[in-house]
């Protein structure tokens, strides 16, 4: 029996994207590479709805974060960090890493940020040069409202950059980058995209591109420049992660096929389902329905039962694997991922195996309904 | 009839090697994972011949380089570089980039470095922090002798860090790191590994770790210090590349049954066959056999021969890969790869095809045998 593999990334593979990752090595400066990264760059730009540059990166998507960081800013630069959670943080401390001048805009854990507050702290401090902003932040399965986030800083600010943090979202959820006029925006192969992990994918927009020119942080690895100028003859500045580029040409043909409204709906559709089980069970959701996340659910640990030992129970004799908490949340939630392949199925059998875990681990179903 | 892969990296993967990349997903911070990655550290300390920590990092070799840099130095720094080539200068540039105030001693392309030079130039300027070198120069075909600029360099200076590009060298020929005294060592999964791209592999000694002390350069997705502390709870800060755990794990049961023994005198074996069959050939190589590289040698192409016109041929009409020459070198020489899964079949089959193509590009063998 397969594992039930519920965290939010590494997703289960389909059987044909796995069948790619076990193609032999090719000469990633050759004819072959240069036609897969050519189909994937323009079939990320669709899926992107973007006309902007998509670039790929081999790395995790906290390389993509980085990257988006030292690739825009200089040292001393003031930027605006939105966080409702660890992934937000994250962007806050990499900025500060390297030196940007960073004020975050923190809001409660299991919330969603607030365009109006991201417009008076705009207006407060005219300085600002980049906001920073998480669209779905996978530690408290929130979904920010990023358009109307992104309305509320081009009200103020029509030219400051926006760096989006769509990893966990891109390619799940709704996110017309053009149509919301994003400049930065980037998410990892190990999510919706149904690829195992090993590559980023990012668009720069022509302001991006700008702030590029200007930046004064060192980069080398991550810099866009040197990836978009291998691009442009089909290569990478780097030897790439070649098998992920095999296994990520398949699953795009996939998505293509099934087409971006299809699979927005699929996502909601899961995401909904898995909230609907959830609260079946007697459990209470960190989010409120409003802003909760179509691909992953974080789910309140019930008062007195131990999280990591459901977690671990489940694991053990349900063979579903769900994640813990991250950082403050640690021991008081759990998540289940909904994210790129995934069934009604999956998550009916992960809802059945939590309906027997949880009261061998001192749930009390009537209690914590009250 | 399956491609000749004659490039040194990525180099062709065995059956069992790629099956593994087809795995499924699993949880990257479970117990599952934290199996592999111990038993892939383990087995990196025997075949590094090594007690230090080591380290494994999701990206290209040249993440690697840069990790090196950006852990170990600080802005202004002095560092010794000791560049053959294209990858010594890349190693300079990149400390370039982040602040460091390099001298790079340079060779001439296709000789190795002078070990007398550079304790001439450790005794010239004693502020030197750091010496940066390259083991295998993969874009000349030169080996340094490593062990003798090593001991030049402690004989100056005993205490000073010594950080070692042994990309494509760490693996398949002799590089015991403890014998030699080497601070900083790294290597990537694409090369003597047998495995695909997307993992670099890293060995910092007690030395490297009082440099990582004081070093400023910032630092976050390259960080030696978070890889270590997650390292320790069997887990990576980022999202790893699973699938290249995976197949590591896989390459590397297969390395420690043949014996390091074994895999350094089958490169040496298949080195000296290249080098013979290219020159019954009638054609030059680049370096002197005193200092030739034993995982990848290169060839002077022939007056009067177009050498990306040969390349190409090699490939449509022979099915044969080989890499071209970079930087000052392209046009003027072909490289073969011979490290990892090749044999001297494979090699031959690569100077057959060879003895066909010269001369329907204009080589003439009596001539460029003068």
């Amino acid at each position: 029996m397969s594992v039930n593999l519920r965290i939010p990334g590494p997703t289960p593979c389909p059987d044909d994207v796995l069948q790619a990752m076990s193609r032999q090595m090719i000469n990633h400066r050759g004819p072959e590479f240069a036609d897969i990264i050519g189909r994937i760059t323009e079939s990320l730009q669709r899926l992107f709805e973007t006309k902007n540059d998509v670039l790929t990166l081999s790395s995790a998507g906290t390389g993509a974060i980085e990257a988006a960081v030292v690739n825009t800013l200089s040292v001393g630069d003031r930027a605006l960090c939105v966080s409702i959670g660890v992934f937000g943080d994250r962007f806050a401390d990499i900025a500060k890493t390297y030196g940007v001048n960073v004020e975050t805009l923190s809001f409660e854990q299991g919330t969603a940020a607030d365009p109006q507050e991201v417009t008076d702290a705009l207006k407060k401090d005219s300085s600002f040069k980049a906001v920073m902003v998480t669209h779905n932040e996978t530690s408290t399965g929130v979904t920010n409202d990023l358009e109307a986030i992104a309305k509320a800083i081009r009200s103020v600010r029509p030219d400051i950059l926006i760096l989006v943090d769509a990893i966990s979202s891109l390619g799940s959820v709704p996110l017309p980058i053009d149509a919301w006029d994003l400049d930065v925006v980037f998410t990892g192969s190990q999510k919706g995209w149904m690829v195992p992990p090993g590559m980023a994918m990012v668009s720069v927009s022509k302001r991006g591109w700008d702030a590029v020119e200007t930046a004064k942080i060192p980069r080398y690895y991550f810099d866009y420049k040197k990836a978009k100028s291998y691009l442009d003859k089909g290569e990478t500045p780097w030897t790439p992660a070649v098998s992920v580029y095999f296994a990520m040409d398949v699953a795009l043909k996939k998505l293509e096929a099934e087409g971006l409204a299809r699979i927005h709906e699929r996502h909601a559709r899961l995401g909904q389902f898995t909230r609907d089980g959830v609260k079946a069970l007697g459990l209470k959701l960190l989010a409120d329905d409003r802003v909760a996340s179509k691909t992953v659910t974080a789910v309140r640990v019930p008062e007195g039962v131990d999280g990591p030992a459901l977690n671990k129970m489940m694991r053990t004799e349900y063979n579903t694997v769900l994640a813990g908490g991250q950082g403050p949340l640690t021991g008081k939630i759990f998540r289940i991922g909904h994210l790129g392949l995934v069934s009604e199925a999956d998550l009916q059998a992960c809802l059945d195996a939590l309906k027997l875990a949880l009261p061998r681990v001192g749930f009390q179903p009537a209690m914590a309904a009250r």
